[in-house]
């Protein structure tokens, strides 16, 4: 990213490493649709940024403090790389995207540059890597370190208890992850919304039970009719300011609506008093950005090696070659109808 | 009420006791702005509906079912009946006030005649009722019905930890209950918002360590500066749908939002996204009603029989004898500078 | 039950219903080793009491404030049904089990006659009760009524996250439910301690990993080493109370123990304070019994209805007629090797 | 100490800073039982091991890569200075006290020099240090880098919620600041177990409403008396492996038992399977250590700073110069009956 929507190659110097650093040349990469969203001005007016933050690579180098990585490690980074020293992540509540203010854990693109590149640098390595195990594939690896995370963040947050029915607004990438998040919290019925055919598919073996469509109807009172009343939790994975007031007519009091949509800045959440009962209906709203850190690749690399899940088939287009980024970077950017997401094996 | 904004006397049948149910005949009442709310079409086109929902009162008459009360027992009454037979209370998170539908447990006033009358009708007596003990005052106790136990909820809902510092929007009743329950959630600097000379000195005494008044300037800002920053918690007990952004530009990353402000049907609740991290803060909003039951009660009890907290202390405007409900319901209304609430000793 | 170890038909006089209670048939009803547990002593010196708590029957009389059911119909009876008008359940934390005192919401057997009988009574019908679905089939229905719900309860109790490593020990109906559970709430690495082929191929089937035979060594040793250490939560659904030691070698600091197995009245739990840390492990012990109500029930039959897991599987050796309970019964109580659980169909 | 039983001076060199530690000088140090616990063997066979974890200190000598400290800044020390870089401390789940092994984050004594010294060094500064505020005590403040934070924690650990009757076993130092910390949780009935007279007022001062006295009568039964019944909650900052029947024996199903009591090595927990209701009477053990951080710190100094506790108060005997601290930890050893607490001014 030269400047915004001017988007290529450039030239410039390896990154050092500090005490508790390391350095990583890339094995695989995905871009994200946060990447093309940050490249057309939406993380703020970048020059000169390298992009990409979802990958799996191999120790170069590490800091003179660094004790559980070595070079020649072929290792798991989570896109999320708090700087664990920071007080605030000690509250352990919830997650750790915010080690300093706001998102500042989120450090590949908005802090320095990301891993879009021959070498790339990565803080607190210790804390922040994980050790790729033989048995898993590269693909559902390269999954672990955004997309799973954060869908299954977005169930984290809808508190999901054994029996709850759940929607979930977009299959997406992320979308899909939370479906197959709810099924693995077991959610009842699991309404999925969306229509693009790869991602209904990908929704249905996730563990989806109902496939909604807005070209069938209100998908408001699709739900409603088919649930026989309201739901008991709401993930939004997709959609805008205005799809809150559809959740709240989706769930019943005491119910939970969990956002992993990225907002647009100039969008606004706006709903009526009265759907959220006046304020009165215990119904509890959160949202979330990806959890960091090596211990969250961990759990995620545990459940693919269980045979639980497999995020790696999200990935339906296939680049070779570090040269091929560019050209699944603009694939992302335009969003064909067939494509879920593409990766580069460099 | 007989009908919107036209209140006065009416003379009713005396009701009947199902075999779950008891009769009651009051011994202390007091308004809340929800009646008044309610006198002026907050809650519904009512005719002829006897007004009230906190009491302390006299057994007269139990139904055939009812075990653990007889006539002559002194009860506590929880404002919030739910029926206990409803399976969706059986979940058991948060809270109860929806057995059947939104609030569908509070049955005073919205689904039957209230407790300003000379005798009144209590459903799942044994599981809604409480006997009142000896050594508190009937003050005491008639707080616990409504106020105490709403603006507790509220610092429940906004789950607050040791050393949380928070900030409560309005010193109403419920407000102040909301400053007295969160120091005794262990919250460390605690602000609170508002100007009438008795809540403000209430709200001291109940443990507020800062006292913010919007005539010195922007709230936000006075808070912003005082604490250093954004706070933790923030208790909406006042306001409207507007204070949201408020209330957002209070909050850190991975803080809560707590509403207990009965909201006004015609409201709508609206902040931007880049106020809520374009959904990615981890900023939690709750909102609920009072919790249901005798448990509940007992538990307040409780807290005043170790002498903890005096809710008692709102009432600062006393009435003596059955006629003089209606003078207090219109102080109630009028809301003079200096009353915090008013109560009836019958 | 005549009394302790002798057990036969009797003749009694049909239940009748107050106020609040149902009269039902069993349409098909499954013994549990609770009700041979009883019938050798195990819940007191009964006289003459009926045994059997899991049924799922025809409604065939409704007390008079009873709404939501009528005759005819065929219901899932909750094994556990609390009186709900109780104040202590109103606590909402946790389970319901003890509406009144320890396990008193236990009603069937312990408190009056159970379901193996014509004609069998169901305290709080409303809320106990729940309308058979027509497309789950009569076993996994009869199955949810304690063996699933127990099971799914000591998962709720280890509160097992998405990753954690899992050990189950004993693989019987409750053992194999618990491994079942873990699995739908996101457990990684998911060993199931226990020997017997069918319950083995079961236990792979719901979803563990790892089968652990004592045979072939210490079962402490080979977790920890398939484990490559200690794991994060240990189910106890099966052994006795020397096996806390074990449960505490086997898990890490942080973690949990979950028991839902039936200790012997004559068993001492003891355990080293160095296992447990020296009280400074942070590791916590849970136990529970089988949660009750309408509402749970609810929840198991929509994860059957969403295909992810079907308990009936666990009703390996099938009855026909009434007078097939006795037969059920003494098979249950002999506990042959291939036997995992036999059931009646009425 | 220079061996088992065998404490005093030594000359040692001055400890070096790695790049993200900070090297400190003591302005006031307490010792604490577990100090002297240590001496006599309790935590190993240690040679030549400087003992002491109380502190308040100012920086010397700060790592090239602390940002948050410099030489000259006066700081509160948590006794428990986890390394925030290991990836078991990211599940955020309960406390931190076991960075990689069981009691792992406890660093001083344990795994190098303590605070009894000229210079003494702390990992992790700027995660581990907290800036001494202007507006409190030293007293208060050392008192925030153990005893206050583990009381609190115990009290975490318990899950009091408003309203619980709670009892405390054991009115040392922790013991009070358990009272103290389960006051500022909501505790309604709050029973303190002890007979020094030194430490009864201060329970009482801290919040506890009844004083329970062995020399009385059975604790148990005199407690079940005053409740009329079991309590909720139970702490244990006090007794041995054998209390727990007692804890047993006083709390409720659904209650809990938290442990913040240093068990001895030698010492086995054991308490009858019917105690614990078979393992079915949904009764919860935790146990904890002291968390650490700066942030805990922060949250307690807020709690001292809103005038709601004032943990200095334990302090009742106070030395003054460095060459005192031999005249403290021998009071400590020798706890006099008049003696809370004693502490070092330098």
């Amino acid at each position: 990213m030269y400047s915004i929507n001017n988007v290529g190659w450039i030239e410039k110097d390896a990154p050092k490493a500090g005490p508790f650093d390391a350095i990583l040349r890339p094995i695989a990469v995905a871009p994200c649709s946060s990447d093309t969203h940050v490249s057309h001005g939406g993380g703020g007016p970048f020059e000169n940024r390298i992009l990409g933050h979802e990958s799996v690579g191999e120790v170069v180098e590490v800091g003179s403090s660094v004790t559980r990585f070595k070079p020649g490690d072929r290792v798991i980074v989570n896109c999320c790389t708090p700087d664990w020293e920071a007080p605030l992540l000690q509250d352990g509540f919830d997650n750790n995207a915010h080690d300093n203010w706001f998102t500042s854990s989120f450090k590949f693109v908005m802090q320095k540059d990301g891993v879009f590149a021959e070498y790339y640098h990565v803080n607190n390595a210790d804390a922040n890597l994980f050790l790729m195990p033989d048995d898993i594939s590269i693909e559902d690896a390269l999954m672990t370190t955004d997309m799973m995370s954060t869908g299954f963040h977005a169930v984290e947050n809808a508190d999901s208890h054994y029996g709850d029915n759940v929607v979930v607004f977009g299959i997406g990438p992320v979308g899909l992850m939370a479906v197959a998040g709810a099924a693995l919290a077991g959610a009842g019925r699991l309404f999925a919304i969306g229509t693009r055919p790869n991602c209904v598919a990908l929704a249905r073996e996730y563990g989806a039970t109902d496939i909604i469509n807005y070209k069938n109807g209100d998908i408001v009172e699709q739900i409603l009719e088919l649930n026989h009343g309201q739901v008991d939790k709401v993930i939004l994975a997709g959609g805008n300011g205005q799809s809150f007031t559809q959740a709240l007519q989706l769930v019943r009091p005491n119910g939970g609506i969990s956002n992993v949509n990225f907002l647009d800045p100039s969008d606004t959440i706006a709903f009526p008093a009265m759907a959220w009962g006046l304020g009165m209906s215990n119904i509890t709203f959160k949202c979330g950005f990806c959890p960091g850190g090596a211990r969250r690749i961990e759990r995620l690399v545990r459940l693919i090696q269980a045979d639980r899940v497999h995020p790696g088939k999200l990935l339906n287009v296939k680049y070779e070659g570090f040269d091929k980024i560019e050209d699944a970077f603009k694939l992302m950017d335009a969003k064909p109808k067939d494509l879920i997401k593409p990766y580069v094996l460099i």
